[in-house]
Order: structure tokens, then sequence, then C-alpha cells
């Protein structure tokens, strides 16, 4: 039983420019399983644990920034693509979900992989297609090309996102020897030509007349892709001392000229009077330090905040103009317009110049554990590397360190743990540079399944800081004075990754001190036919007491 | 800080019967997870990854007959429950999901673990409440003992299933030291008294008249748990020829009596006439043979469902009564009322017992393999194990292999492969008989997380039929055909247990003979402070092979 309207809507996904698809195995499915997997301009993957297969769509996608299609089965495999689809919608990511349903007159009939699929992700994706159950009228032709191209229009217009195709199929699923399939060669393509906001003439007269007022400018981006161009103006605005920049890893536009270690002072309150800025210009989304985030929220100042369509959140309680254009736009007239004081700028080069000056310094002394590690690996990492950064403490050290050469890639979006392995395995897909992933234990093992399928990924090396517990917990003055820090809040496990790198075919070293580290780092690079795991165990209470320590040292430097 | 109604909420579970949470790590969640952990009526369990702890407090459930509260943090976690949540709502088990969430003001604002957390579960939870997110009019206080109440009792309340409270929490999360931790003694309890609905004498009357045209009566009870009450009746209705009663394995309602071996016939064209009753009676909810429900589809038999209350589905596609009373009231009322034609009768027990007769024989002469070594299991498994069956292959082989005295535990609510070995783990909690755990290698490897916690589960014993791949793609006729089978149905793997059982502290023992397996039998059911796996390895193109063969071979004793 071969169905048109299925071929055809992978014929357009290809049409228009999508060019891989990650499948997860199933019967309900096999006719979209089958149309992917024959087109000749669509690279399809198998990937058996949905919650896997999604991330690694969203590790894709991500770097490809085109969206990549993920197709799973009917039944609970839809539920399991949830967490990388509440990723996608917050982190903008486009991503083509398609789901294969039963036909409408079995739902709810205790039939097996049953659920109710209508509108499954809630909220969490920017549309809903019902793609039609029966082909029997030429507008049901007609309106599964039209779903077909609105899902895909809507995905990639900005800010991109996921979007949900849920496909009913009834009985026979695969086609029969004698039944020849093909693609249509003629298939309606809606073509979108997407206009570029820039500021007009009458709104940078308006902006002029508000910016005069402000002479402590402060611009922080959010996290965002690497951006040259952006960079260099950046980079002008804070030569010229027309703003402070202060940007933080997941921005991925810092620079020697640029704000980068003010997560070492911005808690300290007697500083803050003099770092107080009067105007916020961000864009770009979220950032990851919570000091700086409580810092503009505590902040007198007014928040500009560019972006050229969409929602726009009130991020630090301050918001007060809504700019739609091009941020580089925004940033170009800046540079003409804007002027800060010599004081403000330099009391945040200054404090940001004393850390500099010194942090190297202080790690050295530093006792071996998971801040000094970092710190020797990241003078160590490629500079062409994707770097991503597991939540929640990879990121935080990282962004501790400053100034990276390499892509910086977390998934913020909802900040979980859940599929930081799956999205740097997408990212390998995507990339013959070296991919590195510094996660945690908690991270890593949660999302195991990452590695659990038969396609190379022999670029990845992963830096794995095993605490045996969620260190943080202990680094957060809360659970720490509870009773139940180790059950409920740490929850210590005793793995290690020399197993798994059995299984999955892993080179492995396991690093536990200085000497051991430095051995393991030599030939880490070098390439191979096997992915890497380079473990770094240290234990979590030493590393709150060093985490301290250096807190400590850094701030007699200010 | 301590929340007053958080803490009551939780000594309101506990006064409402609760015995058990599952709590997942998380900050935001903290002053819940501290209720619970400090409750000394509730035993509460730290497990990280929240798909595998919603699987294993489904697991729990499902024995306890009791609602098991899950809690976790706000984000992505929430969605990690989906597809528990998705299989309690469809297998009617009882779960409080509680996820904690921030405040409503910062919901969409991009902070960091913030998603839309409303209504998360869509349609699969009987009930979504929003828990007040502050307690500063007395009014507030009263809506979160309400709503507590109000979901524990829907929770509780024939049909069984999940219910959903949110909770938005503000900053800070932990108590100081001074402040005192108590649960208040008072604590208003609404007590739902339930009715159990009997026949009544004017429907018998009504119901009398009806019966009295049938001479062909089927009953067909659904997947439920063992009930020595109802077993009685059923084997009273078929020594005395009042109906053939076909159960499968699902049903836990197998006996000599009864017609088991229904798969090994049901579709054979030739018999359909003989074998087509007049009115098929059924109870429970789902049936695991698609043969045996493809035959009653075709069937010209009219179809009366038996179920107190709640919603009841068509599968049959011929329902014509829905009888709201307590099954064993209606079948008692059948013991005196019914009667089936002697003929009818003898032809189903016939075949039943032809087949019944030689099973054991044509298996014996069968090539090692899955099926084989499924008929030396069943007779080994002590009869006081709880035996879990994997979605696809395992639950099937299980239900060709007929009567059983162990109880059968399979998530058919949705059917899916995701939370075999947590629903296991979670048994393993509830009971010191052997949970025995019958999976497929796809099942296994998809939700190994199950096993990653510090709790011990040493009566747990798994039996993991390995033949790298989802097999099932191979026993059934469509995609065996096509040139995608490999890579994109059955998805070959190639992992072996080993490994892991080092990671988890399991025994392990590799069978791939009938020698091997013997002596992996052998000590399997001693106790041990371990767990224990063991690996049956065979060929999935063999597996296919041998399945074929013996259905040939018992077709011959037809």
């Amino acid at each position: 039983m071969i169905l048109q309207p299925i071929a055809d809507m992978v014929a357009l996904c290809a049409k228009k420019g999508i060019k891989h698809a990650i499948l997860s195995p199933g019967s309900r499915c096999a006719p979209i399983t089958l149309a992917f997997a024959r087109h000749p301009e669509i690279h399809s993957r198998s990937i058996s644990d949905e919650r896997s297969a999604a991330f690694i769509g969203l590790g894709m996608a991500q770097q490809l920034d085109k969206p990549v299609v993920l197709v799973c089965t009917s039944g609970s495999a839809a539920y399991n693509y949830a967490p990388a689809i509440a990723e996608a919608y917050f982190q903008q990511i486009p991503l083509i979900v398609i789901t294969a349903d039963r036909p409408p007159e079995w739902i709810d009939q205790w039939d097996g992989q049953t659920i109710r699929q209508t509108e499954i992700y809630g909220k969490h994706v920017k549309g809903f297609f019902q793609f039609p159950d029966n082909f029997g009228h030429p507008d049901m032709v007609w309106h599964a090309n039209r779903i077909t191209n609105e899902a895909i229009n809507l995905a990639n217009q900005y800010p991109y996102g996921p979007v949900h195709i849920n496909i009913p199929l009834r009985e026979p699923f695969y086609p029969e020897a004698w039944e020849k399939f093909e693609f249509s060669r003629e298939i309606r393509c809606i073509d979108p030509i997407m206009g570029n906001p820039q500021l007009s003439e009458e709104s940078k007269q308006k902006l002029i007349a508000s910016l005069t007022k402000f002479k402590k400018i402060l611009i922080v981006p959010g996290q965002q892709r690497p951006n040259p161009k952006i960079q260099q103006i950046l980079d002008e605005l804070s030569i010229g001392n027309k703003a402070v920049v202060v940007t933080d890893t997941l921005s991925n536009l810092q620079s020697s000229y640029t704000v980068n270690l003010h997560d070492h002072f911005i808690g300290n309150q007697e500083l803050a009077d003099e770092l107080d800025p009067e105007l916020i210009i961000s864009f770009g989304k979220s950032i990851i330090s919570k000091s700086l985030k409580l810092f503009l929220r505590k902040s007198k100042a007014v928040h500009w905040h560019i972006q050229t369509e969409g929602y726009i959140p009130d991020t630090y309680q301050s918001l007060s103009k809504l700019i739609h254009c091009a941020p580089i736009s925004l940033l170009q007239f800046l540079l003409k317009e804007g002027q800060s004081d010599l004081s403000f700028v330099e009391k945040w080069k200054g404090l940001d110049y004393a850390v500099r000056k010194k942090l190297d310094a202080i790690l050295d002394q530093a006792e071996f554990g998971e801040y000094k590690s970092l710190a020797t690996l990241m003078r160590n990492i490629p500079a062409q590397s994707k770097l991503h950064l597991a939540n929640s403490m990879a990121v935080r050290y990282v962004n501790f360190l400053g100034e990276r050469p390499q892509e910086i890639i977390c998934n913020r979006g909802t900040s979980g743990i859940d599929g930081s392995n799956s999205t740097a395995v997408g990212c390998t897909f995507t990339t013959k540079e070296p991919v590195v992933l510094i996660t945690g234990d908690l991270a890593f093992f949660y999302d195991r399944n990452a590695f659990w399928h038969n396609y190379p990924m022999t670029n990845l090396r992963i830096v794995l800081l095993n605490n045996h517990a969620g260190g943080i917990f202990r680094l957060i003055d809360g659970p720490a004075k509870q009773p139940e820090l180790e059950e409920f809040f740490e929850t210590r496990q005793r793995l290690s990754a020399e197993n798994l790198a059995k299984d999955f075919g892993f080179e492995y070293h396991l690093a536990n001190d200085e000497r051991s580290l430095e051995m393991g780092l030599k030939d880490f690079w070098c390439k191979s036919i096997h992915p890497k795991i380079l473990e770094i165990e240290t234990s979590s209470l030493q590393n709150a007491e060093i985490l301290k320590w250096v807190k400590g040292k850094v701030a007699e430097c200010l």
C-alpha cells in the first residue's frame, strides 16, 4: 500500500531544503519511515530511544539552522519526544515532528499503542497539524500539501521552533512487491520570502532623543550562535567607551575587549552602585549568570531589548522598549550615537581586568578538582571545536573561566540535564570538527542512550566531571544544610563511565589527579575511529571547598 | 522558609493512606521533597531519571492498588514523566503527580527550568489542579487542602488514574536552622464512601429476556489483577457448559477449565464459522491476542461489556449493552441463567485441548531459540512470582504458552516498550516474592536507567531475550519484505547486558544453547543480595523460522 501524499510530503520536505531525518522504529509509522529512508536527498538515521532521538535531531538543527525531521510511531513514543520539543521551543530551534497515529475511529478503543495525540505537545510547539486520514477527495490531497508547507514555513519563521504533524494511518502499512514506489515530480511548494527589518529614520530620531539621557550603557547579549559582524561592532563599542559589553559564555560574543568575568564580582554589594547602569540593551536569548541576572533586576536602569519579531520577556523586570529590528542595525546606530561615562566603563573593565590578571594563577595554586581541571582543559581544547556544555555545573564553571574561541552550545531553553549527550551526538552528525561535551555525572548517565545507535561519531570527545552526585546541591547554601542532602538532593550515585565506554566502543581514560589528567589529555584530541571519554573523578565535598577558596582569593584582588 | 500548606498537603496524603513517594532531585521542588522525606508514615525514594521514576511509581501503584506520589522539579523534568502518565491513564493506575513550578510571574521570562506546566499532560490525567502560589488569605489555605482532597479522591475513584498537582514556589526553598518543621495535627480529610453497584431485580429480568436468545456465549476477560472469586465462577461457567471462557495471559484468570491456547487456532479461517459466538461478554481491560481481536471483530455476535462505571470502548465493533455493575454480579447471574450449545463449547475446548496435548512435545522438538527457551523457563518460574512481561514479543510468546500460576503484569495501557524495567523495579519495592521480568533487548536497553538508584531490589530476576534487534519486525510479513528491514525496522543493536550487570551489581549469566540455559536456571531463583540477569542470546532470523515451524506443527494437530 503506497500512500502518495505521504511520499509527497517527504518530497516537499526535501524541496524545502530539509536534509536530515531521525526515525525511530515502529510499525504504524512504516509508510512515513519508508518514504524518508528512500528519498535520495534526505539522510535518514534510525534511533531507538525517542527521547534521545529528539535531542539528536535538536543537536543537528541547532548547527544546521534548518529544520530536522523526527518520525516516530503512535503511542507513548510521541511523549518521549516531549522533553526535547520543550527545549527546542524555548531555544527556538526548528524541528518538524511527525508522529504516526491510529485513525480517529480507533482512538480510545483499547487498541495497542494508542493515546490521545492531538495537540499532545500543548503550548510547546509553534503549530499542530492533523494530516488527513484518507485521500478520497482531491481537497484532502490539497490539504496534505497545504499542511506540510505551512508547518515547515512556520518552523522556519523567526523565532524558529518545533511544529507537530500528526498522521493517522490505517493498515496495510507496507507496500507489496509489485507496487512501484516513487515521489511525484510536480509538488507545490509555498515559498516564504522574508524581510529583514531595519531601523527607520523616524525611529532613529526618536531613539536619539531617548539615548542622549543615558551615560551608563550596559550591553548584555544573550545566548546566540557566533556572529563575527556583531562581535566586531561590540568590540568597537567597547574600545570606543560607548558602552560596557558584558558577555557570558552562552553569548558566543566574548573577546578581549568585552567584560567576561563579571560572575566573579557582580554579586559584590559594595560595588553595586558604581556598576549600576542607566540603560541595559539586550539581544539574543537568556544568560547563564544568576548573579548578573539578580544584579540587573536590582538595577534602577531601564531595559531595551532588540529582536526582529516574536514575544519578548521582561527578564530584568525593567523592560521599557521593544526594538523590532535586526540587532546589528541597532548596534551600528549605537556606535554612532551612544556614549558612556568613562568612569563607569573603566570600573567594569578594571574589575574584569583584575580578575583576568589573577584567575589563572589562583587556579594554578588550587587543589585538584573540577574547577582546576576545567581551567587546564580549557587551554587545551582545539579552537575550532564545537563545545557542548551540560547543565548544571559544567556551563557555570566554563562561564567563570571567561573568553573562549570555541562555539559554545548549551540547552538553556529549559536548562534540563536530560538531553546533553544526545545534543552533542547530533552535532557530530553535522561537522568534522571535534565536538567536545563537558558534562557532569548526573547529566551524563541520565542520557546514556544517546550513544545507542549504529552511526559513527568519531569526532566526539566527552569530558565527564564525575563527583558521583549532583554536586551543584552542595555548592548552594540551602540544601547543603539539610539532613536530606545526600539522598534527596545530591542523589549520590557510584557509576563510572568505564563499562559504558566498553558497551559503545569509546576510548576511555580516568583522571583523578593532575598527572593522570595531563596523561589523559595527551592524545585526547588525536583522530581516532572511536569517540573518547575522559572521566575526571573528584569529590563533591572538595569541589565545594575549592570553589569557596577560589572565590575568596579572587575577592582579594578586587 | 517553611510553607505549612505544603507540609500539610503531605500530611493529608498520609492520612488518605498513601505510603510511598518517588522523588526526583531538584531545587525548585525542595519544600515538597523535604516534607515527603520527613513524613514518618511515607516511605520516600529518590530516583534521578524522571522517566524511570514515574514508571517505578506506576509499578508500585499497580501492585498496591493505591496511589503513589511522584515529585519532580520544574521544567522538562515534568515532561519526562509523560510516557508513564499516559500508561497509567490507560492502564487505570492511580498516581498523584506533583510538579514544582515557577510562580506565574516568572513563566515565559527566560528563566531556567521554566516551561508551560499548566495542563501539561493534556488528556492523559483525570484532573489538573493548580496549587495556590501564596497563602496570604485564609481561602488560599482552604483551597490547598480542598485541591489535595479532590485530587486524591479522583485518582482513587474507579476507573483509577493519574492526577496532576502543579505547585508554584518562590524562593527561598529551604528552611533555616532555627525554623521548626512540623505537620499540623488537624487536617481536614474529605472521605469518599464508595457504593458497589449490583444488578437490580428489574435489570435481571430484562437481561434474562435477552440472554435466552443466545446459545453461543463467549466470555472474554480483559487485563486485570488475579481474582480467585471471579476465577471460580468462570471455572464453574466453563465446567457447566454455560459459556466458553477465552482467557489470555493478561486476564490473570486462566485455569485448566478455560480456553487459553486460542492464539494457535483462532486465525484459522476454516474454523471461523464453528467458533463464531452469538454473544460476547467482556470485562476488564484490553486483551493481547491480535488474532482473537480480529476474530471477534469479524464475528456476527453482539457484545456486552460489564464495568461499574466510566468510559467503555467498542473494541470488537459490536458493543450493544453496557452493563454497569460489578463483574462478579453479572457472572453469578450468568451461572444461573446462561446456557450454551454443547457443540459450540466442545469445539472450543476440543481445539484448546488438541493444542494443549501437543504443544510441549512440539517445543521439545524445536531448535534452541526464544520460543523454546521461554517454554523451559515457564516450567521453572516459582509460582508465587510476579511475572512482568515487556512489550512486544515477550508478552506474545507467554500468551502462546497458555496457563500460568504467576500474576502476569504488562504495560498494555499504551503498550510501549519504554518503562518495562522500571515497572518491574517498582514492583520489587512492594513484595518479597520474586519479581521476574521477561523482556527483549530493545525494551531492556531503552529503559536501562531503571536500575540507576541506590535501593535494593534483591528479588528482581530478569530474563533478557537478546536477538540484537526488534525481532518482532521479522515476524510480521510487511517489514520483513522491505530492504529497510534491518536499519529502520529491526534496528539491529549489538549490546549485551554484561557491562550493565557490572555497573549495577547484578549477577549475570549468558545462555546461548540448551545446556547453558539449564546451567543458568540452576540457581537463578536462589536468594541473593544481588538482582540477577539471565541473558538468552538467539538469532532473530532463526526465531522467525522456529515460530513458523511451531505454527505449522500445531496446525497439523487441529
